[in-house]
């Protein structure tokens, strides 16, 4: 399996609280546990590169994209977007973090606003309901986050296929905070914690969560064509 | 309840053989029907008015937009489509027909392709799967469509939130022929029959289902703003 | 729509301060608010009467039946149960309240065990996040009640065909608080809220979810029979 | 993995014709091409056996338990279909084939009365329409059964939470032919294919669909008990 974890990368290069937490930047702490699964190779990629690190020939050589953005949404090439969705579409599984919910990427595949409410430093707990998907496999019960941004409901994302994780928040916020979607032959996983000021990617659970996704995101297979077919018919 | 019927109202123009089944077009015999029910104002919209009729003020009284296109998806505008996704975001009901799927309307809400197998001229039988949902009320448990265009699976969409009717083709094709979706606050029913060569729209059935969707989609109420609000907490 | 609203009536028999909040039985309670709606013939039932008061004639004119029960749900006969699932299934309307999530009907439709976490006496904040479901009809965004026992996740049930509110409690616990469910051609709303101790059933957003939620569940019409038919085939 | 396939074996002892389809029983039939598996073992029960075969000592070491019954679900134990659900809603997987619809296990497992259309001896074109899902790794877009009887809509069951695929019969009819429940922890597959005079389970399409289900429905672990816990609050 073939990773790519996409990372804006501007938090990290701008603000020294956040460049102490992540020194590597999100993408690369989050390579770092990915790593050391067997059979599994990571690469990254971040917006300044070029072509945002997302070449074709990358994302033909990619099972599943990790997306984490925040203040550069808008700076993301439409033309990259684009690529992004059609992969996904053709079958790559793609895992949105965090503040990735308002990423083009995903608010154009799920056609809504994905709009939330949110609140600087709050503290998460977060409950398991489908404790026997393979996204939960060694999760527990309930876990917390002692800081944790809140992303509070209504969170405007169509229906989920599944709700893995619900957020609970000392503020008195709920959220789904785990949520799968298929679009096209490719199967996306909205995962919320992930704050760029709060080591979240270096706790073990959420280290768990993310592997165990990206297993469960893997395609059986790559549609080769985007295509509308006309065949005649098969009975007579 | 204020609907619109928008078509595109093409082929009923260019077309003799469209022409002579649709006089008024397609956009016009789906007005008739709805015009008959009590407490419901109906107006038409086409491609060729300015804003292709779908002025903000004509939006803003619009409960429920009801969608016929085919050939002329491409020549819509995008800042017509951006209103009409906005309006549906917030609370509008959508009723997409028939060749609509590859609306760019249609497919900014689903996020996916909306791709589907299809053929001229094949016959078609439409059965009810769920007969005590609003939109299938007083309709028969399966019925016949002597002609219809095949349109068959796999059919490109997000699971629906409910699937309401399964289309059986003579050819040897299923397909998912009544969905519903929700899409921030908006009702979306897609519903396959109404190839502009057949008088599928005269059928009282389907009159019947419109008509029913019509109702089901009309929001309780809309939201102003769509925006992500940065709140206080509630709780100490 | 004929309502019947049926509540074991044990607790406001035996318990003094139970008796004080509901002197009348929760039953009552509930039946004082949904006559107040044009159109609505209520009637109530309980576990003391002949066939607990669900008779074929009570059973055959109830269009949606509400199920209040805590501590008797044993001491409801399984040939009751039994019919009441059966009208369910032809089409009757279904409200289960609080711990009915424990009754022999509601278990019985949803295959599962229906337990979850639970804790006497915490504070619950409920979340609409399906605010244009007719079932949210006039509903805040969030609401608070101020006491209220804790039912937290996981919740074991079928995934919900839409889940309408999520509560957040001060324990730290969060539970799919209003869902929804298709069984035969019944509809099923289930709704968290109302320990017996507190006076959840004055309060008036409770009151307008319920009186909404009967209008809902209100089927379009009956199964006659519930029968596995051998139809000869329809194309040769 | 350990898969116990079960079936009534009434059909293959007492009508030659089906003896001849099916020597060693439609169970033996399914266990020789799941053996062929690596690390699966398989292991066959039948009614006829002292508790049906399935002992507690089997239950407690089947992961995947795949179920085809026909005339004799009446025969079938209360005391055996309770085991095996409470099994199920700890985690163990199950396949429900055919007629197994109509088994006392399914249909309280579903809370309806899984009721359908049923013919005898039609043809069959079987769509997929989640080409990405586990479940159909390696089929075919569409195929073919040139003999199975006729299974067609409204099938009464609740909504699968995923519908993999559609059945079209020549006679007219469409069935959700193959869909996905989760009770409890445990995941369900229900198959229509596998009328007991044709030899389906010899079709090597149906055998992988088969197969790959008994590894989707492996869970991952296994409650201990059912319980519905009182604990203290999290937080204070």
């Amino acid at each position: 399996m073939n990773i790519t974890v996409w990372n804006e990368f501007v938090h990290e290069q701008t603000e020294e609280h956040i460049k102490a937490v992540y020194p590597t930047g999100i993408h690369g702490a989050i390579a770092d546990f990915l790593k050391k699964e067997s059979g599994v190779t990571v690469r990254t990629a971040t917006l300044d590169m070029p072509e945002h690190g997302l070449t074709d020939e990358v994302l033909e050589n990619t099972d599943v994209l990790i997306w984490w953005g925040h203040c550069a949404h808008s700076k993301v090439e439409d033309e990259i977007v684009e690529k992004v969705k059609t992969r996904v579409l053709k079958g790559m599984g793609l895992i949105v973090l965090h503040s990735g919910h308002h990423s083009k990427v995903f608010k154009s595949l799920m056609g809504t606003t994905c709009n939330l409410l949110w609140r600087d430093d709050d503290r998460e707990r977060i409950w398991c309901i489908e404790p026997n998907h393979p996204i939960a496999k060694g999760v527990p019960a309930q876990f917390e986050l002692p800081n944790e941004e809140m992303y509070g409901e209504r969170f405007d994302i169509p229906q989920p296929d599944e709700v893995i994780f619900l957020g609970w928040f000392k503020g008195g916020e709920v959220f789904r905070s785990g949520c799968t979607f298929k679009r096209g032959l490719g199967k996306i996983f909205y995962f919320q914690p992930g704050h760029e000021t709060f080591p979240i990617y270096y706790n073990e659970i959420i280290q768990r969560i993310i592997t165990n996704a990206a297993h469960w995101a893997k395609p059986n297979y790559y549609a080769e064509k985007l295509e509308c077919p006309n065949p005649p018919p098969l009975e007579k």
